[in-house]
């Protein structure tokens, strides 16, 4: 049993991430889930949080985080995730509300009085986990691995820089040359898990309302990406991070320097991945670059079947 | 009578602009004093706070911050200050203790609980500040102006750089880019109030324990300022922030664009002073760039005697 | 019949790609070959064009160029090509000379005089494709096409930046921002042309003196592609330069931005490849991203067997 | 007696300095003038140079030079020097005309051919220098000294640069980093000769075509300087150059090290001088930081009081 802080901008691919962390197949321990300014503003993205706590009768902390990246001016993107953050299926106001206080000191909090280690799993810009490490660096002794959505050998934001990253470089700067272990789920990964029609359509034929969510989710995804990048489907970037948790063995990865460019006209906010050990720079990063189809999916399947469960599921 | 919070990294300078603060000649409200890591580490920094705190009976919270700078690695001057980040007078350890919790919530609560406008006073690396406008920007709508140490349109950590703002230029960026007014005491005003022989001696004949022992910081500064840079004495750089606030008349300021420089080879931590208004850039900074120096160590002297006061203080 | 001048460092592949335009099976006009430090220092690079010209019988100028990149200092790469920049083969020492005069001044001369257009084909650094447009921007009018070698969507000097651009961005940026239609050979494409053991063994199964000696460079470079970055044999890159002009339909190419990054902190000498039209610039590259391998090789081998010839060429 | 080529894009200031350099009090060997792109475009320095050596009855080759900076794209300048590159005085056109031929070849034909060595006097961008110093790097063992008008410790054109610098740093980055000893005209020194009303008038009062011509460049460029600078005349910076090859002592200089910024965001073309000597990086440039006014304004008089000469003059 894993403790583990998902902090994130959800989000649809968030959103799922969540939602297999949760799930009765997962043994994480989810310690709380904070929210950051990311795909659209943190206020919306914080409302996205508490709305699939409740979808989930999830009865963990949700805390707001940054508003705005370390350095630089704040960047959203609804053109992919609409106007909520969260298009598609549409879920009532949540009830429930989040927690006072800062997600950089909930962060902070958790680690420095967890027993033992504390895994944060960012699926958005890396701000709340940099704050943290720069207003408490002694967190660092109890965080036994970042496992990050992020980066990759090429962008889909600028050609050199994944939309996470490039948002708030200086913060991955920080998170990457803390010393403390990162695993790294890039596009290299993400875009080899697109929800196609048939994927969508194995997610139609489980019967409950999770899995109902899942589909509206990755029909509005499917959409954006086809309309914006001419993908068959919408890559679930983010749920790389805890299919990974659940069962490493699904990833291909391999351990290289990773350093980001902070100053490059063209390439701010790339995460430059030494795959062919040119530099002399020491590996830092457990760098995702495959995955196993066809166990991804079948563990994805698996994992939304197991909200069917018994009576009070549903 | 205007609420201050002094941000600092004492320091010889830090330490004659909180005693300046702190006399009765002064009638700024001081809400307390915080900490960052800047000349030497934040812990030897908080002491030092407390020693002065304690050696002017002064009952204002202490507050310790950041340990290191936003995005870049830390760096430190003791070859400036010394080993304990302000050597010279030997002051005994003191009996007061820092506040629990950390600088920028501290600012951040001053701010937001203050029923009038707060100055923030930074004569360090604005690595607090910084992070108290990120993790919550609505404190810019109660802060009536920073009025910091720092820049200049040249050097002295590098050529193009002075050292407050070399240490962290992004948490400089983050500053100067708020929107809140800054006042802006660089090396062109710092390096006019120098304290030669002759400022020395006119310290040394005020008879009370404050003079003292400014007088023997001034000694050990004009020592390391003349081995290092070869000045005839050491400048009083942070004492112009709380000389202006006293009695902003001594400074000749012009209101001028400042950019921050965090890109370049040579350059990193300039501030970027648009004197000839050629960038078209809008103003944003009221530049220092002269001082009524006779006008200045006169009021410095009456500051120094008011500590003579009654019977109370020596 | 199309005019070229064979900018280039040879070097194993560089050779290769003379060999390929001045065969039977080619019907370019070679104005002449025009050297350029890269791979190694340009004099050793201009005795290896004369050796190369004397094997062939090829009766065209060899002008030496430049001795230095535009503003960075000299890079060399002796632990790919060797110490002559031509290691494995033996040739003797050419009797020919280069033609007095720089490169620079020829490729201009050759370019003002020619009535027809000229293509211009560098396989090394930019260094004098750059200098003769500064020098004599005029010359755009006359180039129909660069068709370079260099770059990619990744690098292999650095993690970001292919040898050849890296040696010498800022001439690749001059390049690509002149107007002239560039179609760019970079690792993408040329990682996909690796002379494997079986392609040794089948430029081996030719008889002729030009293909022994192409078979001794590819076992030569393969071994140091093996040992440095843990290939199956060297890709012959620079060869796709010429290769396209014999038959384009070889190639799968794509039109998009390209531009150069020449301030990053790690990634200096990057060519940013608008893959997926997220930037908004205009499209000013055609990229190679495609080859038909086994029409690429049987082209290959087909040049090779041209060097057999009649009686005259043995 | 000095060979000295003189590069320049006359310009009002590169005008006085070539009536320096030819008059009878000077006893510089110019070997030729060479025109760069600077304050207008080339071809218009060209005439210029030509009508100031018509007027002056200099038999020198005049030979044009670079069109474009190495890497940025072209700026000029024209609402400092108007529309001609030298509006005020109306000359006719030129009879005699340029030679054939590009600058960079003559300054390194004359370099490499001549017995003595030969001092580059560039009072324009830096770009013919750089590209002779790339092209042909032997040119570095028969030059003496660069002396220089650009740069300085603050800027005109940016509040960092120097428009000369500014127009070309990397060209000026491959100067200060060649190993020729350079001697640096800045803004330092250049804006201490400022041609005041009353130095016109002393100037008026000399009779002869050539102070008078003067006289109508610093009417014309006194006003530029005062509406677009605020300044009570023109700097006649340029005239620096030649007037510390006439008499050295003129000037104060500091052998210190000097970089040239190339990356910065804010800051790209900053000459950055170690006044300080903090960077620990070796000296590299004689920095003219101070002259005698007094000795400097006699010595202009007494060089245009010459052309009152004998009668054939006039």
């Amino acid at each position: 049993m894993r403790n583990v802080i998902l902090d994130c901008d959800p989000g649809h691919d968030d959103a799922i991430s969540i939602i297999i962390a949760a799930s009765d197949v997962s043994d994480l321990k989810i310690l709380g889930i904070t929210t950051v300014a990311g795909n659209v503003e943190v206020e919306k993205n914080t409302v996205n949080a508490l709305k699939i706590s409740e979808l989930l009768d999830l009865d963990v902390p949700v805390v707001q985080g940054a508003r705005r990246p370390l350095v630089k001016k704040s960047e959203i993107a609804p053109e992919i995730h609409g106007e909520t953050g969260m298009d598609g299926p549409v879920l009532k106001d949540p009830e429930i509300s989040a927690l006072d206080g800062h997600a950089v000191d909930f962060i902070i909090d958790q680690v420095m009085q967890s027993d033992e280690a504390v895994t944060l799993v960012p699926t958005g810009p890396l701000t709340n986990i940099a704050m943290a490490l720069i207003k408490e660096p002694r967190i660092i002794e109890n965080i036994d691995e970042i496992v990050l959505m992020g980066g990759g050998t090429f962008g889909n934001w600028t050609p050199a820089a994944e939309f996470n990253i490039f948002v708030d470089a200086e913060a991955a700067k920080v998170v990457y040359e803390s010393g403390v272990p990162v695993t790294m789920f890039g596009l290299d990964v993400t875009h080899q898990v697109i929800a196609t029609q048939d994927i969508i359509q194995r997610v139609g034929n489980i019967d409950n309302k999770i899995a109902e969510f899942v589909k509206e989710l990755l029909i509005f995804f499917g959409e954006t990406y086809k309309n914006h990048f001419g993908f068959n489907g919408g890559p679930i970037h983010d749920a790389c991070t805890t299919m990974y948790l659940l069962k490493p063995e699904l990833f291909k990865t391999e351990y290289l320097n990773v350093t980001i460019e902070t100053k490059g006209e063209y390439s701010y906010g790339m995460t430059v991945v030494d795959t062919l050990s040119v530099t002399g720079r020491e590996p830092n990063t457990n760098v995702a670059l495959g995955v196993d189809q066809e166990a991804f999916w079948s563990l994805f399947e698996e994992i939304l079947k197991s909200y069917s469960g018994g009576s009070d599921n549903e």
